[in-house]
């Protein structure tokens, strides 16, 4: 009889623009299972829309505070791999995250707290044969696999002191409303924006938020959930991150005001005086 | 030398109506991840369609017979989350259900044999914040990892009499023929109906079933192989579930003869005379 | 307290035609699960193109080699399933594939050292019932599951001298080019051929590579990386797998060139002559 012994399981995530066809996640996965056997892969997703680094960022910032305390985030959504843009990891005080440094990683690792930033330059946590065109599985994966065997983040190469921020837009304003942005349209077509929760209750008059979205002047009872109101109505709800969300019950609130990411949205008090 | 002591793993499947592109599974997937660190996370699949309840049931109660004894099953197809609608857990002979109490979890559950229902109301067993919109990541995550940790049914709230059930058609008729209704259609296109295989041999005349669909007038061999026939041919045939299947080798049944879940299907031994 | 002996887990990884909607990958990982609850699964892909056996072939030999020794490769593209055609195991000198005989497994098992084929026709080693449409779920996964728990191949049938290739273009010509084909192309609309890095470097007259494709005739830059060009201009590169790949920086090649997988390739150190 042998007694193996086994370490504690780590968890890695993947975010990417791979898509599920092509076999490029499933070689990162290949490459993190033999560097680490007992790594824990969790997909967070691979199909942010191909180069699309801020839907990459918000995504990642959605998904990585729900992780337990030192997980690996890998996340790829690399237009210029090849190129002088640097790979990256930045460690936070929870949690690592490995990927281009382009800002894709930045506005999840700063809600935690970043503590350091290092290059990696180190070929020993590399493939042998790093290819132009595809650093998610020849650094980016044997980098999450290696911190999740314990190496040290300073091994990997020189300390960096600050990574590329991508500019998400502020909210702004005053009396007369808020200028926020839509930040994320999920695949049920709600219209997730950047203004938060108490932004929002300033402006609610008789329950309703008056919004202008796309050319669309809207008057939408603001609801604690989707069923408050009948199917294929609209309203205005904190969604399940924080943010002021504009959807359909039942329905595909994007489709119906042709919305998109990137798009203005202004929240105002007095919206209702100006019809 | 550390000796770590592990336990076996527990098996988690997740059946949601989510897709693949938003970070909302792998919400899911953390959280079960930072509750049961050694759960073993199964996706059974996200793409059922938007809300469509019945096609969730049928999917999850077409996999999950074919898990383990002791699995955990999380389904979240929850147009009506954050009303009062119920968070269930169900305990069956063989395993345990998670999810809203609409209908999506009876399905597989009776199947096995339902040994008992609770509601899911100990905030314990919650995420500290419970949003209205997402009740697979606040609610039925815990939940399932709670229950794969071995904490006990009774625990969660107090105990359901009776679970919403959804009603799927009978096959109903007698002599002249049976009347029966498509339930699914794959991703190959394959029309599976709720006929079952026993049904469907006492209307076999040489060989060929005889049957109405959308329409369509069919005669078309019974098959057990799809090879049997030239390819772009249509066959009927029992399927890898049980149920009586209309197929086309190598081709698409659903889109030759337009049909969809919902359909009603007739099989008779009497057709041919009709012709 | 009890002390609990794990085994080392094994990885078993997937590649299908089954899509991601329906139920099928989940009832394959449902059934490894049974017979081997430490196995680690890993998908390469569920899509595949339905019934495109070349496309499989080509992407699980893309994707094995990163795997660790000892994977066990199932792979299931089978639109001849339930019929004569042979279901088997190869063992290589690395790794185990397990599919049906239809060539779908051997481009990626030569590559290894083929050390020995067996059929699988031994009833232990399958599900109690059989069904003639799902193999995936009633005779490989069990398969995979079982040659992970350590069973030997010789275990499963008798040995099979040959297993059915499929013919992949060779690449042929002499002084006035080379022809090949177009293998692959990927979600991002690269367009990857059979032609290898050495024959490709030949043919670069001032960093440039004059190429046939689908009726253009192009002088392509011959890059390392994307950005080395502007955004939406078109590349020759050598590949993250080390064949002759064309491409558009942060855009879709394959799109504007109308290519698809089969399109035969010419590369011509005189090509520029011609214009």
């Amino acid at each position: 009889m042998s007694i193996l012994f086994t370490m504690p399981s780590k968890i890695i995530t993947l975010t990417t623009d791979f898509g599920f066809k092509d076999p490029y996640s499933a070689e990162m996965k290949a490459t993190i299972l033999s560097i680490c056997p007992n790594a824990v892969i969790v997909d967070i997703t691979h199909e942010i829309t191909k180069f699309n680094i801020r839907m990459g960022a918000f995504v990642l910032a959605s998904a990585a505070p729900y992780f337990p305390e030192g997980t690996v985030h890998v996340a790829v959504v690399d237009p210029s791999v090849g190129t002088q843009r640097r790979p990256i990891l930045i460690q936070t005080k929870r949690s690592f995250f490995v990927g281009p440094d382009n800002g894709l990683l930045v506005l999840a690792a700063e809600k935690q707290g970043i503590v350091r930033i290092h290059e990696l330059a180190n070929p020993r946590f590399m493939l042998p044969k790093v290819s132009d065109t595809f650093h998610g599985r020849d650094v980016f994966a044997p980098a999450a696999a290696n911190l999740a065997n314990g190496k040290k983040p300073s091994a990997f190469g020189p300390e960096v002191r600050e990574a590329t921020k991508i500019e998400f837009a502020k909210v702004t304003g005053g009396k007369g409303g808020l200028v926020g942005e839509v930040v994320y349209v999920d695949g049920f077509g709600n219209i997730i924006t950047n203004i938060k929760e108490k932004e929002v209750v300033q402006t609610i008059v008789k329950g309703t938020v008056s919004l202008k979205l796309a050319g669309y002047k809207l008057k939408l009872k603001f609801c604690k959930a989707y069923g408050e109101i009948k199917p294929q109505e609209s309203l205005a709800s904190i969604g399940s991150h924080g943010f002021l969300e504009i959807a359909l019950n039942q329905g595909n609130a994007a489709a119906k005001y042709k919305t998109k990411a990137g798009d203005r949205v202004t929240i105002t008090s007095d919206l209702h005086l100006e019809k």
